[in-house]
């Protein structure tokens, strides 16, 4: 499947900071995964109108991957693009791919898979409703 | 001195993180710390035109000091405002306010301490010129 | 006042991180804060013996400002000397100093204060009795 | 391939941080990756007994996942198991899990992935002949 930056409908703007920048003189791999916490959460609270940690379900984050391909640096302005790769009963997986600037061809790809639980016992639960049809946006 | 928003000819956006809050679903103390030094770093580089980490001088942060008077959250869109409260021979002491949105009262007010070294010797130099030049527009 | 170590009654070790670096290949200012943050936290877990977040007065960060004197770097081991410098009615003022390994003196002294406000309404309040018998040994 | 803490014959201590936590109260899912960073690179220099970020040829970060089985929340101790699944030419794959204070099942399991390149050129190159005598102890 196509990662280029057309092929996502979606793109979330991520700001970069000094300190997400290692010894190495880039930004460091840990950083990425911030990067994409903040847009998919970011996006849901957006899309859907509700503060989505509010919810009587919540996600919770049960795995994530990402290939590092292309070097960035602060202050790059990036973006991230988001789309769903699989919308199951109780899960979500994002399939997300972070740009450089203007860039066509991204820097980094990765997999992003929130369950959804209750919020107070923690056990898996249907994705709310209002989260799924948000999430048709993204398919 | 006033640090209302209005009172700051350079206002800088901070993005806010899903990480930065903590679990009193505020930002985290810490991260203050890191927008301010986003907000410096990143208006140097914008307002000189170079990178300054590639500079023979460059700024290390000598001191540090913050007072939180608002509670702030993710997605909050934030602006720092900048100014140059002492320019010294060798030392350049900001005095910044950090505002929620469009309030035009501050949610928290930094003090920010760059001291110039020689960036392989690491002892005390002048300020750089190019950066010198700079600061007369926060002053 | 003396910030030499052995000035401290009480020691907390903390683990630097290989993302605590920077740009300049040493430990990030921002990161000194997170340091403070966790030693500040954990002694009080510890010397309580309860969870204080779970607490109905809780401890919010008003302030906090940091002199760095000597650099630090991943993989040193650090420690941080606690006291207090003031126990208000509904504030604690903490005096720290972080030291490199076994060094006497400090590579950074810093200002931490809490106070205390009740977890629901975020209200003022007094430091809870049991945060306030433990203080008693950072005096 | 059981991932059980007697498995590993390298465990690593990793001291949580206040931090860590994020909103829901749990370490987020995004420090889990820096600490592997820093169990990784924290074994080789103690293996090697050099300053790895000094030599000729450093690892840079291509490849990483992990899967996040059970929470975790500051001040929990953890200690992770290290392992190479394989040694390449110019690459090493580390299988890594993530172990709760004493539990003997983890409560994290990650693949981190190091491509080795010249630190100049940036280039792909062998793995340096010291981290490769130091290797054979996770193998």
């Amino acid at each position: 499947m196509s990662h280029s930056r057309s092929s996502f409908k979606v793109l979330r703007p991520i700001q970069t900071r000094w300190l997400d920048n290692d010894q190495y003189g880039h930004i460091n791999n840990v950083m990425y995964y911030a990067f994409f916490d903040t847009a998919v959460n970011g996006w849901l609270m957006d899309a859907t109108g509700v503060d989505t940690r509010a919810l009587p379900a919540i996600g919770l984050v049960a795995e994530t991957s990402c290939r590092f391909m292309k070097a960035l640096s602060f202050p790059d302005q990036l973006f991230a693009g988001l789309r769903v790769q699989k919308l199951g009963n109780s899960s979500v997986i994002y399939d997300i791919a972070l740009f450089r600037e203007q860039d066509e061809e991204p820097a980094a790809i990765a997999k992003f898979v929130h369950v959804y639980v209750d919020s107070t016992t923690r056990r898996s639960v249907p994705v709310p409703d209002v989260i799924r049809s948000a999430l048709a946006a993204l398919q």
